[in-house]
């Protein structure tokens, strides 16, 4: 097992940092791990279940020496973080991050990155609803895709190493252009979770369906939205205020899209109906035939046993 | 053990009748089950894998002699099967249905019922998006809701005994109004399942974004939504025209919502969206803390570990 990287410093210690580490471990690279957070308990329990060799109280101290850097923090705070870092930074070093969208990001950290150090972007497409440095676990990764973003002119070098290292963390790579990467994102992420959120609120709001109710019988459909609803503020108002054109123009297709479903449901057009969903089911094939989920029962969740994927 | 009935008729054979029926030979009762289904494919199966201990051809057949009828066929057809059986139902024999919506059927299915037959519709809050007789298990009502909405004057004592048939099958049980019924479904279920069907739709549209790429991205988010749009087409059709009502009015407030925090996401108000995904967060911990989901990283799916809940 190779090493790509000697020195890793990890700015920000959430789940996706703290799989990170776990994973580097896993794949028994003698890599040195330093890291930071913004709170102050934060660092306490990364020192405390060793996710990091050494946790410093700033990103400044933290980078220094360091050969790979990864900005895993929310994508709104990426170009005060690049700015503080930038002047520590040695020569031959990497910079990466772990944003959920790519042309912003690229836009704020890019000024700052001194000559003789490398930014690559990256995006692991990995995540769970929970945060903090205790949700990480070393096979957050294995067999989801990270996509390396790089800008025009990157060192084709550094873009074949990053992405040698998140394959040992257990990802596929594959490499993308910024602009489309947002809007791929949009599509399969960014609309997904601003509609989980809305339907989780209005549920909410009901008064005359109250949240005992909700939460009680919330086994169909909804309880899906709700593990959606429930991923980290910060980063998700940071995702939507910084993918704006891409996230709004996905909506309005979505709500285009849902009138015509809603007046076919008013008008009672059940041919209408049955293509549309029986369209909807087939896409769902080819995610199980590409490996991205289990076609296990209860979807997948722990208890239940697998069956066939004979559906007729 | 006791069998509340020693001879039920499964009218239909796909997820709901099967997954009863492995659920009824767990709990090691005695019970006789005979069955029936449109498909004679379905009927071959369910022969084959002895779900049933004689399947027959027509439903006025398969309910000659039975104590218990479940009628586990489309809610759009549920009139249409009572009143074919209704002339061969036993004097004192309880028919109850599975149907994701309530008034619609009570009004579909009440006239066809002969004096000295009882009616105790109801309805089990578990599935997945498989359907057919291969795809039932006999934990798919395990610690989940069965909603039995007895129409006014339903005997209460039939009430009680199909009530402990479902508690039999692992399922806790509940009673409640039809018209509140249809509204809190179309909320946890009918709602959420609308949108996902649309979402997924909308994803497959964009030219732009090839069908390849929305699948092998498809991890976070969207990945949920498709397991929702991978459900049973006719089942859903039907759903959705016969709850037709309660289903737009909620689908009305969601739109209203979702332009609302379109408009965040247009205004750059971050601190609106920041409030509300954290107030959204909350609802997911409420359904957690009350059982009806885990808190498993990686939404619960197997081949990960468990970690403490806690997100900071």
């Amino acid at each position: 097992m190779t090493t790509p990287y000697d020195r890793v410093a990890l700015i920000g210690l959430g789940l996706i940092a703290s799989s990170m580490s776990h994973a580097i471990r896993r794949a028994g690279m003698t890599t040195h791990i330093t890291g930071t957070a913004r709170s102050a308990e934060t660092r306490r329990i990364a020192a405390e279940i060793g996710i990091c060799d050494e946790v410093y109280a700033t990103a400044a101290e933290a980078v220094r020496d360091a050969d790979l850097i990864v900005l895993a923090v929310p994508v709104g705070v990426m170009g005060a973080v690049a700015a503080e870092i930038g002047p520590h930074l040695k020569p031959g070093a990497v910079v990466t991050d772990v944003g959920s969208v790519k042309k912003a990001v690229i836009e704020a950290v890019s000024p700052h990155m001194p000559d003789g150090v490398h930014f690559v972007p990256g995006h692991p497409l990995a995540g769970t609803e929970h945060s903090g440095p205790y949700s990480g676990f070393a096979s957050l990764f294995d067999n989801r895709w990270t996509l390396i973003v790089p800008p025009q002119g990157t060192n084709p070098g550094e873009v074949a190493r990053l992405s040698d290292f998140w394959r040992q963390l257990g990802a596929n790579v594959d490499q993308m252009e910024p602009d489309h990467h947002d809007l791929v994102l949009a599509v399969t992420s960014h609309a997904p979770h601003l509609i989980a959120y809305t339907m989780v609120g209005v549920a909410d709001d009901l008064s005359r369906v109250t949240d005992s109710e909700v939460v009680k019988y919330s086994a169909a459909g909804f309880r899906d939205f709700t593990r959606i609803a429930a991923s980290d503020p910060t980063m998700w108002r940071d995702v939507f205020l910084t993918n704006k054109t891409a996230t709004l123009e996905i909506l309005g297709r979505f709500t285009e899209e849902l009138f015509a479903l809603q007046r076919a449901i008013r008008v009672g057009d059940g041919d209408l109906l049955f293509d549309y969903f029986t369209h909807t089911r087939a896409i769902r094939r080819g995610i199980i035939e590409a490996g991205q989920d289990t076609a296990a029962p209860n979807f997948g969740r722990v208890g239940t046993p697998e069956i066939p994927d004979d559906s007729t």
